[in-house]
């Protein structure tokens, strides 16, 4: 019998940020090994991190980022997860499944493993329809439809940039939710994809994410976060914030729910709560921010979306914290560093 | 042992409308028995509708509603389940629970019988959270919670005016759809119960629905469809846009989710497409209306907000057929045989 070809195997990477070894692929060696492996590794850039045998990869330390994108690597964060955007970054493929390294195989209520990248593929390659509500959710899934009532004009959807993921186990709770909560535990299976309707903002979690980079991809910056800032924990937020309102404009989807991930291991609460508090009180402000961003018709790209969009941050969220103009100019590196990079790509 | 007392017992009442004996009853004894009944009956008034024994029920057939109502009678549709909302009116309850005929007690993916009351109550007396998305739905559910980077001024969230309940078996699809799959049943159980987001319009179904009276009653309102109309089978639909646009505008929420009811029977596709043909079109004008109406700052009461939102349907959906007028004349109507009724009505 042939062994089934995996999906998109020629234009997905695989993007993970790490400190530690990646022990954790080993698990996932049915479902990840087919796939290029994007490594970009935080912290002190003389540790060597080791890749379970057989994988195919590529790994950027510090060192690798400075010496690639020179004064720009200004924009890359240093001692944060959200290093993991210089991956997206680097990427030649199309699509970019990006994951924790404390993540692992979730089993559904049948107790069978789940195939989260055969999932997220499945989210990417159907349309969403963030313009009117399904009440069976995705009406492209099997045994479902759209029901009475959803025009029809609206059936065709429009294309999905983004596949959102969850998490069983330890959920994505904030400090103080896991200092109130120290024992909760995710255990609902929910067996359903939707999409976030259009104008709604969401908490995206960059825990087990997929997109589609020819779509969103220069809007998938993860922020300043980490080393010599003054907040962590928010650049998946950050990122989710910019890329839902570009979605919007340039009528693309973003979809939530499956596939799950077992989340492993809840990061302490107290250190979280340190990286986060100033997020806590400046969300307040974020949100009502992004959630009345207009873009112009002027910007058709994305990248003209992100730049007029730093140039809202700027103006807008300077009030809150001097942090955003700093933001707001890392958003424009990032941009140009992106340009940069991605004009010169030979194809593979 | 005590039995225990069902929740909302005085303060919830079931609207049934129909036109057959109501055997369906029976397999709901368990779950409805403790609730007042208020069963409309379409069509023929001579005919005797049989109710299981022991249900406290009040009925009225079309002469009690011409009796009652005067002139004002021409707002209840005839020959449709449209004229369920006079039995809304009538109600001296805060909370109505609204089922069809046709619909049976649901089982979990364990086998266990739904308790479809208990679910919607449950739905109706915790708040829903209509500004954000939050990732793992109902954040009030048991072993959910607000996940991080949900901004924490709103985790009080909003009060529910709405629960919407879904149908396992036979789904709520229009006649094009059912002619093109006349066999798919919906069979996935989606453990959940989320807030549609502000702004968002959805696809209000009638045949399991339950909201609070004192909150959107006079928003209730299902139309003209049936006898001596252009269309039928967008009854429930017309509510459901004209309750989220109010919902929106006063700041109350609307839930969509658990609990499932088992759809017995498909109606017949060719009936309905002759019922609901110019609704298809008609639905390509209507839902851009409604997703840009926007209600003045001076409607504060669903009353007023109904008015308004009359006018608005007069002006802003005359052009797409002259059926408008008489509607947008009927929900005025409506509101001032709601207004007489309420204001005449004796406490229990």
């Amino acid at each position: 019998m042939a062994t089934p070809v995996p999906l998109l195997k020629d234009e997905l990477d695989i993007v993970i940020p790490t400190i530690r070894n990646l022990d954790f692929l080993e698990q996932w060696w049915p479902y990840l090994s087919p796939y290029h492996l994007i490594i970009v590794q935080d912290g002190d850039p003389t540790k060597v991190i080791k890749v379970p045998e057989g994988y195919d990869y590529e790994l950027y330390n510090r060192n690798d980022i400075n010496r690639i994108l020179g004064p720009k690597a200004s924009c890359i964060s240093f001692k944060d997860s959200a290093c993991r955007c210089f991956g997206f970054m680097m990427s030649k493929k199309k699509y970019i499944f990006t994951i924790d390294d404390d993540c692992w195989v979730a089993k559904d209520p049948q107790g069978k493993d789940i195939n989260a990248m055969e999932q997220h593929i499945t989210n990417l390659l159907t349309p969403s329809t963030p313009l009117f509500f399904n009440t069976l959710y995705d009406p492209y899934r099997k045994g479902a439809d759209f029901v009475r009532g959803y025009p029809f004009s609206m059936r065709e959807g429009v294309p999905t940039a983004i596949s959102h993921g969850l998490w069983l186990n330890v959920p994505d709770y904030d400090a103080p939710t896991q200092l109130v909560k120290p024992a909760e535990r995710n255990t609902r299976f929910v067996d359903m994809v939707m999409t976030i309707p259009k104008g709604t903002l969401f908490p995206m979690c960059g825990m087990n994410l997929a997109f589609d980079r020819t779509l969103i991809g220069p809007a998938m910056y993860f922020g300043l976060m980490g080393d010599g800032q003054p907040i962590g924990r928010y650049d998946d937020m950050w990122a989710g914030w910019c890329c839902k309102v570009i979605c919007d404009h340039l009528g693309y989807g973003v979809k939530t729910g499956l596939p799950y991930i077992h989340h492993s291991k809840a990061s302490n609460p107290f250190v979280n709560l340190k990286k986060e508090y100033k997020g806590i009180f400046w969300q307040e402000e974020i949100i009502p921010f992004f959630q009345q961003v207009q873009l112009s018709r002027e910007s058709v790209t994305v990248e003209q979306c992100y730049i007029e969009l730093s140039k809202l941050v700027r103006e807008g969220l300077n009030g809150v914290d001097p942090y955003f103009t700093k933001l707001a100019d890392a958003m424009v590196t990032w941009i140009e560093a992106w340009t940069e990079i991605n004009n010169s790509k030979q194809p593979n």
